[in-house]
């Protein structure tokens, strides 16, 4: 890092933010927490050949036309649509279901904020499982970064900020950056979390309409900090392991 | 307050996040604390008749041409444009200078929060000055409350969402509300500043900024709690001394 030249850490808030930044001149990190993005890590992680993201079940649904070799996941209120192998449960992606797989995945937030990210220098995926590693791949770049919330229909989420604030405080320990006023908040929001991200969170209108869901466990799941090291990276239209 | 039927109790971090919110359900709180409704709740307090925000120079000038009875204040980089009576600055909102007075004030941040929230049940202006009047005003009310940050350049800014922050505490401690995930956020933000609301907002951009531009006695200024009582109303187009 060049102490003389600050590079810039910022944050974008929500998808309906992203025009105020040029994207292209930034390394750009998606984060969707619960759940699109906690379960593209782990799939990747679990040897998932490729995710590729959709915003809607229907073009999910095309992918089957397109051969036999995709699993596709899409949800409708917390449940599987009939027809399809399974849904956005990180649970679903382990390696006995996805090692060799393509999968095409239906996540509304997060597919806008990738699709609106792709002039970006590089586009990486970001959960709490992959913390530490993704942190670390992000040090030695050199470039601007730009943490992207996909939050909640286009509105800022907690889960994804604070999770922000995670990244911030671990590349601002050794490194020279200039933060923006979204990243000095989400550095803010993250240390009152840290201490116990799960207590913290569980005040947020996201987790509430999850335990609505019933799916408190893949809640859970989605705050183990550094269970996986791999790195999902955008290259095309695909989500692929970054080597 | 009813404690079976909680009010809304919301935060719009950034006018653009505005078409989100149907504002027509929320009385609506406009916030640009550096420094437009800091001045704005200054003037209403010393007597102006009305504030006319506008969101253009060129739009203040018109209003020279429908008569002499306007102040004219207009800003550009900081420093009062050629010809006009006063620029941005809260000290230039005394009884002196504009008691009985109607001022046409040019603030792009702000006249856009505002113009965007002309359909709401009420708007009314926010200010440190005048945060404890405002929150007990607004806990009489039994509505829905949107609080609306105006940010800087159609992006998230601390001091706003701060100043939200400050609102729901006060509306909170003996108020029946769900607040909504930036609402917990800007909650969460305040406690971190209200030890010393200067020095934690001495961080954030828009106050470099401004020390850039030689106002740190402005920014000062626009820190002081509670020395006003006014809260100023939208009348059409008009800012009002609420009665």
């Amino acid at each position: 890092m060049n102490i003389r030249n600050p590079k810039s850490l910022e944050v974008c808030l929500s998808p309906a933010l992203l025009s105020l930044y040029s994207v292209e001149n930034y390394i750009v990190v998606i984060i969707d927490i619960f759940r699109a993005t906690s379960s593209i890590c782990y799939g990747i992680e679990n040897g998932a050949e490729a995710i590729i993201p959709v915003a809607q079940v229907e073009e999910c649904v095309a992918y089957r036309e397109k051969g036999t070799g995709y699993l596709l996941a899409a949800e409708r209120d917390g449940s599987v649509v009939d027809g399809f192998d399974f849904g956005n449960s990180p649970f679903s992606y382990t390696a006995e279901k996805v090692a060799g797989k393509t999968v095409v995945l239906t996540t509304t937030n997060g597919t806008q904020a990738l699709h609106l990210s792709r002039k970006a220098k590089k586009v990486v995926i970001g959960s709490f499982l992959n913390l530490t590693s993704l942190s670390n791949f992000l040090k030695t770049q050199n470039e601007n970064i730009l943490l992207v919330c996909a939050g909640w229909k286009n509105n800022f989420n907690l889960e994804d900020t604070t999770f922000a604030g995670a990244v911030i405080d671990h590349l601002i320990a050794d490194g020279n950056y200039t933060l923006d006023d979204p990243a000095l908040a989400a550095f803010d929001l993250y240390q009152l979390a840290k201490g116990d991200i799960s207590a913290y969170l569980s005040k947020t209108s996201h987790g509430e309409r999850m335990r609505k869901l019933g799916i408190e466990k893949d809640i859970a799941f989605c705050l183990n900090v550094d269970i996986t090291t791999a790195i999902p990276i955008l290259q095309g239209e695909k989500l692929v392991k970054l080597i």
